[in-house]
């Protein structure tokens, strides 16, 4: 039976770390709330008063009667399933722990544009995104990659010889980022030459290749997680 | 062997997740950096080009050979030994969803009164730190302690009648909040009551009660992830 994935339709945002694994491994799945009346499936997931465990927000996933929320979980669920990690308890947990900390970059990429709160408009805190903004890229953009480099030094990897979700994570962490902050990232990567080669080496992998030149991968936005205002890169 | 728990001195910060799932578990346990030389061990571990799987931030764990990050990651691991979670698979990914879930609040807490940069002072973020806080306390402190509310509705414990390490995380959340955000929590907990009750049950636990009455559990303090500033609670 096909995976179903709940995802805000028009962004690519958390779900497509999802996506990824998902397009990867050429898994059947369902990104169902780009369908007719999936918004209203997820909607009813989320409120519906019969589920036993409500995820907060999307993304999340259905397999069957096992419902998962919040984007690590999820690609911890799907990873024996996927075979996209190891299956010793270390291993696992070590590529858990590289997407936990890709998680924590993505929130901060958003907050780059969202230092107030989500639920206003980036016009309405343009002065404070200028500053977070400028601290991101100049300190915690290169901090973060060159933590991953230094990851990757004794391997092709993350986690060794073999991919894992945490990888394909990386890819999107620098598309994303190249999108959004394309000075600021650049200056960061000509300085993590190992998160080039990945970032190259994921991107072509013919499922994903396939999949990133399909019109399913959605093109970034200034709706989406990863944002690019010209006057928020320097 | 005990286990090895690593995590700045002097805060409770996202250690104390950690800690109260080992106090409350009666766990042979050491706090590393609060020990002579403990500081500049942990620094070894983040730092040292022989570490397989080097941490990006306190807190990580050590057990023999094994070494996790990550506040979550740390407790999914713990949570079979500790017997702390469901054994089944879909209950421990519902267990590490609500950790997850609570480790965002965290985040948000934080960067109420660091929304440029941690790497600032407060007092070169007051401004910014006034409208964020804002924010959180009116409506993403009651947005997620509701949302706890809910997933309480059916049981006395967050995953069921057991107790689990996310009951834990949700007492020393509410404690957190009512440390920063005295007024605001105060007015959240009012529509709340599973949430206080359940806080109230964890905190008559003899061990986690022995370990909060001990020079083991630090104050909460302004150098901490919870800060109260009298201006940014209202």
């Amino acid at each position: 039976m096909a995976y179903h994935l709940y995802y805000w339709p028009g962004i690519q945002g958390r779900g497509e770390f999802v996506r990824l694994a998902l397009e990867d491994s050429g898994a059947d799945y369902v990104d169902v709330a780009r369908q007719p009346g999936g918004m209203a499936e997820m909607v009813e997931l989320m409120m519906g008063d019969h589920v036993a465990h409500p995820p907060f927000a999307p993304p999340f996933l259905k397999d069957g009667d096992v419902l998962v929320g919040q984007t690590a979980a999820i690609l911890l669920y799907l990873a024996p399933r996927l075979d996209l990690a190891p299956t010793d308890e270390a291993g696992r947990l070590w590529v858990h722990q590289l997407q936990l900390t890709i998680a924590d970059v993505v929130a901060e990429a958003h907050d780059s544009h969202h230092p107030i709160a989500a639920s206003l408009y980036y016009d309405d805190q343009k002065p404070e995104a200028h500053r977070r903004a400028k601290e991101f890229r100049d300190d915690r953009i290169p901090t973060f990659l060159n933590w991953f480099e230094r990851v990757l030094a004794p391997h092709i990897f993350l986690a060794g010889d073999q991919l894992t979700y945490a990888d394909l994570s990386l890819f999107q962490l620098v598309e994303g980022l190249t999108y959004a902050f394309p000075r600021a990232t650049a200056r960061a990567l000509a300085q993590t030459p190992r998160v080039v080669a990945l970032h190259d080496t994921v991107a072509q992998r013919p499922r994903l290749r396939a999949y990133l030149d399909s019109r399913r991968r959605l093109p970034f936005n200034t709706e989406d997680v990863f944002r690019h205002y010209p006057e928020l890169d320097a």
